[in-house]
């Protein structure tokens, strides 16, 4: 089969990949749509230490399923969307007992560590991480399930009022997502990022906006009143230093993206200021789904361009472009 | 009257100080007992940009009382600990309207911020702050309650389930402190710490224990599993690194110290392991009352040291001598 390879620290498009075979319990899933997420960019920078297919945003059909006869009649050819995150299952292990699957420590994940990911003609996942696409949601809409996933995630683990005033850090594809998604409960929501036409789609979606310029360290609200809630979806240190002065005391700031080099930053306002950061990582599939399905977030809006397969490095190359949101690829 | 003074990068035992006045609302108090705290040792260093007359923590007598009748017939001649942050309570100030008066924007803090400590014959504070102290609390017990209060503290912001695995690095006296008050719910606690004698005291107290040698970066507990809540009283930047290390996925890092200096940390770890950091400073004065009145902890065996504030720069010099852990002053 096609497939987008990372390795030895160059990405190539390979036309003779072998298939993957899919396990007990797993299945084998033709890939419809895929998007280059800034996880992917980091991967082929090899910042992450990963090596084989990329890819882990991605809609397909079930074609080959290596279980039961309920499975087969639930999924087979069938559109699905897929968690990342293939855990053990076992009855040893405590993550995946307490609902914790996609911390679970033998897990793999899909195009990015240890299983071959989605910019391929063909992937397998465990039966379980499969969720079914309603008609009502395009091929194109149900790639972006699990970046807004990962962003309910954040509703999971903190509990937003819909009093609280709510600053995102960052106009790029998390930041776009993160801002629809806060703003759901009805909550005050700015973003506060470097594009005025990136600002300009956030406002179309109900997000007050305030540009920010250059390095100015000491960009703030207008108001100057720290907020209840921010977060940080830029993935550069300055922007965690921001959201540290930016949220008030016994506020929370939620990390979104991993920052990849080492953090040189004050902590002492963490303490002072009794605030809560809170890493947040992979989210839970069946809302995104409803939301989608509901129409109470714009993803379609999000897509800045489309190629094939068999122009996935030139996708990569559009992907890291300035003012470019999300690039689908084609399978 | 006596006080013990930072000035120009300078401690320094004022036999003349002028006498506080006590304002609408305040109280004048007879300090009775100080404690030094590593704060107190940080000021003297430089590294708050404090001046004036340090100490926080103290006990002392109710002298005179500028307020209503009522307050005078609760307060005077009573031994009271007060709250260190000096709020300004008005109206208008959402901080001190909504139950957070130590994060008022307008506090002053005793002996930390424009306000004169507890090392002094006498200090004021608003009658607000005060709680009085029973009788079966020794005043050397009663200086205790700050740093107890905001070791109670944790308790306000996370829920430690009475299953869960707790660790405290660090068996200083934050540590001390912190274990004690973790394991009052029947909860595990292991503190890590480098000196066999405060382990040692720390098993006392129902607290496993577990030595670190030196800069050892691999040191992990024996079983290697990693636990639900690491509170890092260490104050150093190895300290937090090893929390996060210690802590499993969706556990809870509670950052009790201050660390003066920048970190160099990865926070990738946070975000992959969804870690939840909090802050944790001052605290509830009356959970810390009621746990000494009950005998639910013990902070007599943590005293190392006691000299008069006539002796306090000896003082100041015993608390930072190895292997000492509180250093109580006499006024």
């Amino acid at each position: 089969m096609r497939a987008l390879v990372f390795e030895h620290g160059r990405l190539r498009l390979e036309k003779r990949y072998p298939e993957p075979l899919p396990a007990e319990g797993e299945a084998l899933i033709r890939v419809v749509q895929a998007g280059i997420c800034n996880t992917d960019v980091e991967i082929v920078r090899g910042y992450l230490g990963f090596e084989g297919v990329v890819g882990h945003e991605f809609e397909g059909v079930v074609v080959e399923i290596c279980g039961d006869e309920q499975a087969r009649e639930r999924f087979a050819g069938r559109r699905v969307v897929g968690e990342i995150n293939a855990a053990c299952y076992r009855a040893d292990c405590a993550y995946c007992q307490q609902g914790m699957a996609s911390h679970c420590p033998r897990r793999t994940t899909l195009g990015i560590g240890g299983r071959d990911g989605a910019f391929a003609d063909f992937l397998t996942l465990p039966m379980q991480n499969l969720h079914l696409v309603p008609d009502e949601v395009s091929d194109e809409e149900a790639v972006f399930v699990e970046p807004l996933a990962a962003n309910f995630e954040m509703l999971e683990q903190v509990h937003v009022r819909p009093t609280d005033r709510v600053v995102v850090l960052g106009d790029g594809k998390m930041g776009q997502l993160a801002a629809q998604v806060l703003a759901l409960n009805g909550c005050e929501v700015t973003m506060l990022g470097r594009h005025e036409e990136k600002l300009a789609l956030a406002r179309r979606h109900g997000v007050l906006t305030e540009r920010v310029d250059g390095e100015d360290e000491n960009a703030l609200l207008r108001g100057g009143e720290r907020v209840d809630l921010v977060v940080e979806c830029t993935g550069s240190e300055a922007g965690l230093a921001m959201a540290l002065r930016l949220a008030r005391p016994r506020g929370t700031v939620i990390l979104k993206s991993t920052v990849a080099a080492r953090s040189n930053l004050h902590l002492a306002p963490i303490v002072i200021d009794e605030i809560r950061v809170q890493g947040s990582r992979c989210g839970p599939f069946a809302p995104a789904l409803r939301a989608l399905n509901q129409r109470r977030v714009d993803v379609r809006s999000l897509i800045s361009d489309r190629y094939t397969l068999d122009e996935a490095l030139a996708a990569f190359e559009r992907a890291v472009q300035p003012g470019v949101l999300k690039v689908l690829v084609r399978i």
